[in-house]
């Protein structure tokens, strides 16, 4: 396999994108990335997209965005696997690169949420989970994650009080990056105050809707630098699925398929957990961030909440995460999600931060999932020289 | 790159299977192949589909399929490139094979057409058109697909009655295929006695509805003969891509795509189109077929539907061609038709096709098509030893 690089990001603002459509924004990140590379031609297009069809009434979404983009003729193909749409088209687009098939391969996400009503989202989200057996029974995409917390407070006896410090934290991050959907702080109160949307999770504890679009470039490591003077190694990358439902698990208290997923990540990047110097993880929700920074190995189960409180999780902390603000606060655009992440990451490594910069970062780590815990990806940055 | 085999296929009946969902259906192609192959865990699964979303409101279909099929916890994504949805599935599938990530590996494509009624599923298709450009104001996928056959036809002055050879000719094939959706014989006073459904399109030059399920196993070329005494080569393949839309193309009667993804298939798998063997083209209307059989370089530019009425592509012919029916006969599960064709080329290879066996068969090709040329995947496959 060859070794593969980032040597090129771009995104849009995530918010409530009224006045452009889903070709319109994707087009933004894209020719930003182009831009960038200097670039006007690639090999090959993978996008990341949930709700394209159900959204847009749109699907061939890989040609449309070539089109719209002025590419000459490359395959593009849509990536779809719920919310970790982003990330596994970024797995793709690896592997395109990696197989020696390919040398300029542009990854990118959009999800264009707001061209459909409130009620039509849910039921849109509801496509994760298995429709015959979950979502036809009544269970919302936010109620099934709602079991999740229950079942972890249950087990662990963390309170509210701390899960809340995750959201805190997020909108922290937020508050600082300018294309945040909601760049503002809260407080702990603020959370424990806001309405149930499915009890125990609360408004300020779920990621909202919007819309947005991120691309990463990549190209073969050993070619890297004709792009670029800073290019970031994809240094490790694995992924797993479980089961859709959440009544076939075991354990609603661990996300299997993450403690997979990553194992088979540090294992090719040769690092372990302790390495990781800023992480992007997957907080849809307060518990699927908290469940994720112990799954991936970064504090110990029923920790790291409390962890998350006591500060471990900002710049100069154990691990930074979320730096950006995460789901929660960046904004959850659901098939671009996985991208951002990647390029928050590649924009940590090359000191690129802004306020939120964590001096000296090496390694970077993303964690996106798909449905509550039934595919997830994640991958490993590293910064060269 | 690694060199990859098919060692395994699987598949159904394309039919109105109203007593299968979508999951029962790919389940019965997936088993078939695991059988075949003796394998009871795989590396990876990716499933091409296009509707899924729109007909069964289920997204996330490749950790549904991983898990109802029994399979613990591969990396499974869906593949989406409309009508060639199965064939960008089955690139994806070789890439991870050739680039060292995955030995075992799962390519299949699934469709549920009969869940929703008839006008939803025009509705459903134009999803593969320019939806802002092309569906919205009004044109239906058949209606696209008319003006191309009208244009060919003012353009080279072929007749009717020459261009219907070929639904008469699929029909013959897939009288002899007992999977085929429409396993009879069809004439050319059938063809042309047949209302319009988009004039100059009748509806016996356009494939039908239904639902089906194909999968194929891949894994490295060197490890293929622990597996099956017949493994299949896939010598070469190419993908490309073109306008969405039809307005912004110079000429409606050639698919530049095709052009392009069949020179770099050719010249990966280092042969001329004068030494294919058996070929499974995208014959979604009967003037898709006629392009693609000329396109591919079978045949002059205006000179396929003569060719077609003097047995050409029969069994014996200069090269066979849809000999289980096409997508007018076998029928058109649109995100599995991809998959469907490499099944049957891989059966002509081993020798394994029936009545429509061509003796001697050594190179097989697949072109599957997305909307109107959009996308197009070709890929040739070689018999060994």
């Amino acid at each position: 396999m060859r070794k593969v690089a980032v040597i090129a990001v771009g995104y849009t603002k995530v918010s409530e994108h009224w006045n452009l459509s889903i070709r319109e924004l994707f087009t933004e990140a894209a020719l930003m990335a182009l831009n960038e590379a200097n670039i006007d031609q690639i090999d090959a297009l993978y996008i990341g997209n949930m709700f394209s069809g159900y959204c847009q009434h749109q699907e061939h979404l890989g040609v449309l965005m070539a089109d719209y983009i002025g590419l000459k003729s490359p395959p593009a193909v849509k990536i779809e696997a719920a919310g970790a749409s982003g990330g596994m088209a970024l797995r793709e687009g690896v592997q395109a690169v990696a197989s020696g098939l390919h040398d300029l391969v542009v990854v990118g996400g959009v999800e264009k949420m707001t061209d459909v009503l409130s009620p039509d989202i849910t039921s849109a989200l509801a496509m994760a989970t298995d429709q015959e057996y979950e979502a036809f029974i009544g269970a919302t995409f936010v109620a099934l994650n709602a079991m999740v917390k229950r079942a972890y407070q249950h087990k662990y006896g963390v309170s509210d009080e701390l899960i809340a410090t995750l959201p805190v934290h997020c909108h922290e991050m937020a508050s600082k990056n300018p294309y945040a959907q909601h760049p503002f702080k809260i407080t702990v109160e603020q959370v424990l105050s806001s309405p149930f949307i499915a009890e125990p999770l609360r408004l300020l504890e779920c990621s909202p809707v919007g819309d947005g679009a991120a691309v990463l470039m990549l190209c073969p490591l050993e070619k890297a630098k004709n792009f670029t003077d800073a290019p970031i190694e994809i240094a490790g990358m694995g992924a797993a699925t479980d089961t859709i439902a959440l009544y076939q698990r075991d354990d609603l208290t661990t996300f299997k398929a993450t403690i997979e997923a990553a194992e088979i990540a540090y294992k090719m990047a040769h690092i372990k957990p302790d390495d990781v110097d800023v992480a992007e993880i997957h907080d849809a929700f307060s518990i699927t961030g908290i469940i994720s920074l112990e799954d991936l190995g970064f504090f110990e189960k029923g920790k790291a909440a409390e962890a998350v409180s006591e500060g471990q999780i900002a710049p100069g902390g154990k691990v930074a995460v979320n730096t950006f603000g995460g789901l929660k606060a960046r904004g959850h655009p659901v098939g671009a999600t996985g991208v951002y992440q990647a390029v928050e990451v590649v924009k940590q490594l090359r000191g690129d931060a802004g306020k939120n910069q964590v001096d000296g970062a090496e390694i970077g780590l993303t964690q996106n999932v798909g449905g509550v815990g039934g595919t997830v990806t994640v991958h490993i940055f590293r910064r060269l020289g």
